[in-house]
């Protein structure tokens, strides 16, 4: 720990639809003290979420916006460098809320400690091993309680969560067909993940169309981490008993007023499900997707992809890659530009 | 069984939003003769449900459609007058699906023998008894999983299923606020049905506000009888872990393109649920439904409301009155205008 200084990137404005570059603010301070039970962290990875751009709102999301005039809210990977907690010693890793900022200072308890050891990768406890792969998890064997050999649909599949949903399904035996965007990205859902078909959405104006082709007979669980367009159409082509998990709404979050789809109706004419979930609520249970989860990487079974970005200058520009398809991976920024550290 | 002529109103052409007269025949035919394994019904009540509607159109229902040209299909209460069948003896009270005409020849096996003695309505078999009762036990029970004391929305609250609802709640001791439109379904709501609280959706604009200040903490279940903009308001007040039990859409019926609830975000906010569901799938289980609602009206805890209107003549005009929220309870026709016949 030679920074002498703690650079922030603090939430200036609350933004109308994309973030602009106007809404931030760089500041630098100095580097925080950790008090009685507290412990200083460096944070190594600032984590692209969705679920950012909800904080950014004045309120009336599922959790408290976050404030103007303060670092901008993030998951972050980080490495304790002063600890007044036993929990926490020095050289340990954790993953947590923090934000856009170098150094942040957080009571013991607040943040998990991460099982990491050097010949893994630090960047899969924000992925496969972290809340991704407990929202694939729970999402698709809780929420929707996918049998062995359901027909699935999966959109944003080539993305973090949803390139997990794929392999998880196929590894239960299921046809599933996933929905991503731009011929490379497809590719990689199909000869990467083992999805049995992949729909592109850019290349169909008729996404219903699309998607009967491959559910001639209706579809019995659907994955939805996108909202909008893509769930009205899918719910064009549910198979009696269908499911939906909806795990995020990326076509929402930067809308005030989005169009709902108009098909409600085929819920009752399917006996059909919709269900929102929140993988927080399976705080307690994330050991048991970690550890299925662990088998099956070491299995060679479940493959992850990161989109590192480095330097801590384009902490505002690179959330905008979540809202904008610009993406390939799970998005992270490591906030030091150079080559040293755990990843 | 006096008379010589069967008369039919047939349906002729596929209405575009509320069927017109016009889209009816009426038609005078010989009563036909039950042959091998047959039964000749006499139909006594013509039961009127918004799933007739669907059966007006082409397809695309989760029943076939009413064919054109032959009697519009519907829901009879009827006794069988001539049998061949060693199932349906001569006398015997029957329900099922039959048509609008006086007669119906049917198979055996394919109309339900109702257990009613003459101490006993009828009628009742179409409503608290009958697939009404299963509607509100099932939705409730099972579709939303009801635990005792929760706080419970329903709509069409004065309706058949709906006052069911309200009724089956309270015996479980929930909080229930029911919707029903003008001040004599709301006070029948409160005083006969023992609601707690009833929004009149005819006396208020904004329907997320009226919700709003009865569940100040959100509501944990919803019967939605209605679709449409009240489903969207009640996605306004969900409270965490909400559920939805789509039981009707009378909202959606006669309309081609009926605008989405803009608010699904709120299902992944509140971890909330919305589950369409056809009583037709709980056949089997029809009689515990049926045992249990039959000893809460012995206990005086359940009542029901019949809007019986009489005549054969009105049959086309008197189906428009579910759309038009112009009756007064479970809507039904008795095809004989007089006072003889068993209820």
């Amino acid at each position: 720990m030679s920074e002498s200084v703690n650079r922030q990137w603090l939430l200036v404005n609350r933004p109308v639809g994309l973030p602009q570059a106007s809404d931030f603010e760089y500041r630098e301070v100095d580097i925080p003290e950790p008090g009685e039970g507290e412990v200083l962290l460096q944070i190594l990875y600032a984590l692209m979420d969705p679920a950012q751009r909800g904080w950014m709102d004045a309120g009336g999301n599922y959790w408290d916006p976050s404030p103007l005039g303060e670092p901008m809210r993030s998951g972050i990977l980080a490495q304790v460098v002063k600890s007044n907690s036993d929990q926490h010693p020095v050289g340990q890793f954790v993953m947590g809320v923090g934000g856009w900022q170098d150094f942040v200072v957080v009571p013991e308890g607040t943040v998990d400690p991460i099982a990491y050891d050097e010949s893994q990768d630090l960047r899969a406890f924000s992925h496969a091993l972290g809340s991704k792969g407990a929202t694939a998890y729970f999402g698709l064997f809780d929420v929707c309680s996918l049998k062995d050999g359901e027909q699935v649909l999966v959109s944003s599949a080539a993305g973090a969560v949803g390139s997990l949903v794929v392999q998880l399904a196929k590894i239960k035996g299921c046809r599933v067909v996933g929905i991503a965007g731009g011929p490379e990205k497809c590719a990689w859902v199909i000869d990467e993940l083992g999805a049995d078909a992949v729909i592109d959405y850019r290349a169909h104006d008729d996404m219903t169309a699309a998607i009967a082709e491959h559910f001639p007979s209706g579809l019995d669980v659907y994955f939805d981490n996108v909202g909008g367009e893509i769930l009205e159409a899918a719910m064009d082509n549910l198979g009696i008993g269908a499911r939906i998990a909806i795990c995020g709404m990326i076509s929402g979050y930067n809308e005030s007023a989005i169009p709902g789809p108009k098909n409600m109706w085929n819920l009752l004419v399917k006996r059909a499900r919709i269900e929102g979930f929140l993988v927080a609520d399976y705080g307690p249970r994330y050991h048991e997707a970690q550890a299925e989860i662990g088998e099956w990487i070491d299995q060679g079974k479940i493959k992850y992809k990161i989109d590192e970005r480095k330097g801590f200058d384009i902490l505002p520009e690179t959330i905008n890659c979540l809202f904008e398809g610009n993406h390939d991976g799970r998005l992270m920024v490591k906030l030091r530009d150079d080559d040293n550290g755990p990843a």
